[in-house]
């Protein structure tokens, strides 16, 4: 592994060696357990062309307990308001010694098109192209589904919602997939793309039909400008058909484990007392994450 | 002391005893002067929603003056665009291994009611809540009248200015009527709180009545929008009424301490004359406010 | 040396001290080579009022590769937009104890003026100030050339483009001239100062009567806002007129070096073919950048 651009490009061994490495990673440089040093000596930058929180931190704090030095860039306030090039952009960056690039941006592909132009020894890691992966998302989703269900394969995972326009689904579906798990994608139909069934995943039209079977349910974003833009016709209507609320709880298969990227919609996608709920891996989600990409760049960067 | 969200909530002890410990750290991290590490392997997170230069570079650079790892976060360019709440966004940054969040908010009462989701470990410092209070700014003021009068108790401090609008007020009442100073408000009526007596100061409508009692001289910020909203007239009539400048100095108590929170209006509040003065300690706060927080700090993750 | 706020204030002896300097500086902190501790508890700010990547980004590496601690300050969302001053902000920020500001602001004089104001130890580098000076660029830019011509006396350098606007020119012009390099400055008749004779450098119309003559180009950003107010026709005639081609390789002098400082516009000053090429050195002066800055910093601070 040279790059992480996605997790259609790895094998079921190489997802399960990450995973595996993160769960050596979890809890490390928090309350008093020592950072690492993997990555002394080593710079990493972010490079977010989209807006961020959990996972510009995420990517920062990781790097950071590596023993890393971080830098964080966005175009914002920057040269890109002169209109310098994507890969110019980053080549300069590049040429101030740096040895792997966090890349965030709303082309699919963008930082696949990076490694055709930087040095070979600097490591590109996906953080979000538009909606083709967000490779950390799916594997720390599926670390936090083994963590609690102990294995993937033979689960049945759904996921719920916007699934056309959504880079979380397109690397769960793939990691899940890769690693032996039932997959159902459900959601309006305006939202699920028509071809998506050579992914390997089962379509489901009615979230009540799927709910007794899953073992785990990733209840994905609800994106308003969607709606605006007419792929659905309100946020109530949404809730009512797609939304995980106590009543679909009670119908749920006994022990499912609901995941949610983030931010969340609250009363949306799902509503606060189940967020909130002993179901809910949510914020077990950020510390995972943590470890993922602690992993990754130990694996990249080594 | 778990959280730092007022000095209401403080006893005079324990005020005086963030005071003295605040002096031990009085030019830690400068000059050659080695830091501390009271905040090793800790994680202390700028959450501002509100802008700011000094008071989020003060507790920035208190903490990594005790060791401790910083991460800001602001809510632009970030999943709060996204229509994330507060408490989801705090509960996030928190799963990634915080130990400490200050935290500016518009809301009266949003340090506090951080602390209701957050977990117990987490210690919340309040860094300017609305109209509320600015607990270190507070102690920050105090701090520059003792090092520089020797007491609080028996003193007399004038606080002039937008009363109503101020944390900074609210902060330095509490805080000096428990040590024993006399508090006079002045200010326009229009931003004079009606029942601020109850809080133990007297109210003065002339600034030229209590100028030769007053041993400091606190000079709150015309906040301009205050104006545009019509509660009080113009800027000249502020000026003449409420200004600091050389013609009251001369009228002023020999050797009255002049303070005042900043970002200052040069030819407002104070005149630039003033300002630059002998008697004015503006920029003495700024270096107090550093061991202010390095105190707090140190007091409430040790 | 106290500070660094143009090249037309050193000498040929001191530029050529910091070049020699710099060299030593090259590579540090970068794969492997460990950083140096030249500014160890040293606290150095990066004070933007302009938007920058690059700039910013290189001090703020150069400076912690000399083992500092750097601070990031932008007016946005800070207390300019409350209407503080330029030197009450910068005062704030020194009292928080800081031994270096490095400045780049809109105002020709800037970083002079804050001299004038902050305490004698505190050190100012202007990174930028209007169309007056760019002293590091200039710096960097004649590293580069060193470093690929072995030497800087007697070769002719072209700069072309915006000369009126450009600080970096101004800074370049007097770096060369010192070290005894001949200088040409051709751009639009418009965009050429009517005395820049005065400043030792030769002026010429047409840049293809200079290409032959050039062993070195400095192919100046065109500013697209200086076109809507009608200081050039259009970008299609600058392309024509001063944009280096492949078709003006051929008949440039063999060997010729091509920088340009960035962010480049690629297909107007530089065509994309070029600024890939082997005469370009675009991104080498990224990484001479870091060299100068730290050369800088370490002469300064020391």
């Amino acid at each position: 592994m040279k790059h992480l651009l996605g997790l259609q490009d790895l094998s079921a061994g190489e997802i399960t060696g990450l995973l595996d490495a993160a769960e050596g990673f979890l809890g490390v440089g928090v309350d008093g357990v020592p950072k690492r040093d993997e990555l002394k000596g080593k710079i990493v930058v972010n490079l977010f062309y989209e807006p961020s929180t959990r996972t510009r931190m995420s990517f920062g704090l990781a790097a950071r307990r590596l023993g890393a030095e971080t830098l964080d860039f966005s175009p914002s306030g920057s040269s890109t308001a002169k209109g310098e090039s994507f890969i110019d952009t980053a080549k300069n960056i590049e040429a101030m010694g740096v040895n792997a690039m966090v890349v965030r941006h709303s082309s699919p592909g963008a930082p696949h098109l990076l490694t055709k132009y930087l040095k070979p020894h600097v490591r590109v890691i996906n953080a979000g192209d538009g909606a083709h992966e967000h490779p950390t998302q799916g594997l720390l989703d599926i670390l936090t589904i083994r963590r609690v269900k102990k294995t993937v394969a033979g689960l049945t995972v759904g996921l719920v919602g916007d699934i056309a326009h959504s880079r979380v689904a397109r690397s769960n579906i793939h990691g899940l997939v890769k690693l032996g798990a039932k997959v159902i994608v459900c959601g309006p139909t305006t939202l699920v793309p028509q071809d998506v069934e050579q992914l390997g995943v089962e379509v489901a039209e009615r979230f009540d039909d799927i709910l007794p079977r899953c073992d785990v349910l990733n209840l994905l974003r609800v994106q308003f400008e969607r709606q605006r833009s007419g792929l659905f016709p309100s946020i109530r209507e949404y809730r009512l058909l797609f939304g995980m609320d106590g009543d679909r709880m009670a119908r749920a298969k006994d022990g499912v484990l609901l995941l949610a990227p983030g931010p969340i919609n609250r009363g949306v996608e799902i509503s606060p007392d189940v967020a909130d709920g002993p179901n809910s891996a949510i914020l077990d989600q950020v510390n995972n994450g943590l470890a993922v990409r602690m992993a990754v760049l130990a694996a990249l960067c080594k």
